[in-house]
């Protein structure tokens, strides 16, 4: 019998296992190296794109032995940007999933060296299976494109500015919720299919780019409305930093009904793929109509 | 008639070149991101690390095509942690190159960005021609255990806690140079023989590593010695600031017995190698008797 939730913790136990013997191995010196790289993966969180990739990887039917190095690179880049994007001169945020920032712990310097050596260890992480596996050599190509300076960067850039200059623009709102959540996600979702000879690769990064908009609409909707204890994080936040967002632009009315546009057309893409596709349909829902 | 400054002028051409057409094609929105990603490397410098590899590869008779992608992802590293090294809660440099530092120009934020942006783009470079060559693989690989936590990055974390904590110790001072400066030259040094199939593999990392500390010892006496002009950063910053340094350490003559220890292993590697050494060997003196 199926169940969104026990399947989601299933695929969530599976990285977290990975990520954990991972670990294990990469000792690092000094010890403060250690632990602050370890620090902000090691808090936990949803593990968003690492369930999507290994779920995207069932769908296809890839082995999830060989799609398990794409998540880990995947959540090992997504936490390096989180520790950069926390640091003062950045988005300034002394809260992450419910603990002190890194460099609210380590200190700026170690903060800013843990996020270069999760980047860094994240595409070493990919050039080891680039040794085994040729297909990896073009998913590796994908997540890092995604990840760089015509993706996620190119969106935090874009974010900096716009909070800056105190710039409220349509067109840019789009650029940096697209680059800066869409193009991760997108590599989450779509890096399996790279794996598994290209097999709906167009439609699974569409997929993810749409996705990472709900994501970014419900974030927005639930930093407005949320607060520290279901957030993790402090609420109202971008509100009080006059940043760019949907909420601060569209009002939450609307952008309820935008996230239920979305909503339909992640939807809609899952009805083109053959395969079992009922809990990335969930995993949908369950970003549309999630409180935290 | 060979000329040793002649034939560096030439490989820095080279260089340049593949650079220029690099970044030519590299357009990167927002235009503050493009600017700040490319502000610090068109400073120009010595590039010692692009001339290495592009001088590897003659003596070892592999085409200058088959290792200008290396040169220019190992610049792109180099320049990163420049730009991260100079930020204010790290070593907190105003001047590099003669020209005010990334973060001077552009705020701390931005330099953060064009770090992150410069170490994405470096694996991107690779990856690519990862697709097109198998060896590159192995050579991207090594590049990148060699500027990874392991390695530089290990090197940054080490010299700034010896800095936050004051840490004088002549075993720390090994770790930081020769993980922190000898790595990245290591990588230079040594990934052309991969890709010439694994030819003196062993010998010129080893090489890298040497001449990666003979250029430490020298950088910390003209750090001690040198002016603004000539280093085109300010001098005597070492000291004033407590750092732990090869000169803070032993002193300036004894750094000078010891750079002469450390150029002739290096001279002795090359000689035990078959091939067109001659630059190579003058390259060591050029970096052991060099004025800025």
């Amino acid at each position: 019998m199926y169940s969104f939730k026990e399947k989601y913790s299933e695929y969530l136990s599976l990285f977290e296992k990975r990520l954990d013997e991972f670990f294990a191995r990469l000792k690092c010196k000094p010890q403060v190296l250690d632990d602050s790289l370890k620090y902000t993966l090691e808090s936990g969180g949803k593990r968003i794109r690492a369930v999507l990739t290994l779920a995207v990887a069932d769908m296809l039917g890839v082995k999830t032995e060989d799609v398990a190095d794409l998540a880990l690179a995947i959540e090992l880049i997504h936490a390096y940007s989180l520790i950069h994007d926390d640091l003062p001169e950045m988005d300034n945020d002394d809260f992450r999933r419910g603990r002190p920032s890194n460099h609210k712990v380590f200190g700026v310097g170690n903060a800013l060296l843990a996020g270069d050596g999760l980047l860094n260890t994240a595409y070493a992480v990919l050039f080891e299976k680039c040794k085994e596996d040729k297909l990896y050599v073009d998913a590796a190509a994908f997540i890092c494109g995604c990840a760089g300076v015509h993706g996620m960067i190119a969106g935090q850039s874009a974010d900096l500015m716009c909070a800056e200059k105190g710039i409220k623009d349509e067109e840019m709102l789009d650029f940096i919720v697209s680059n800066k959540t869409g193009k991760l996600i997108s590599a989450a979702a779509a890096s399996p299919a790279v794996i598994a000879g290209g097999k709906y690769f167009l439609e699974l990064r569409q997929f993810g780019e749409d996705l990472g908009k709900l994501f970014q609409l419900t974030d927005d909707v639930l930093d407005e409305e949320g607060s520290l204890a279901t957030l993790g994080k402090s609420a109202g936040k971008d509100r009080s930093e006059n940043k760019l967002t949907y909420v601060t632009f569209y009002g939450i009315d609307q952008c309820r009904v935008y996230a239920d546009i979305i909503c339909s057309k992640c939807l809609g893409i899952l009805e083109g793929i053959e395969g079992e596709t009922a809990f990335l349909g969930d995993l949908v829902n369950h970003v549309r109509y999630r409180e935290g």
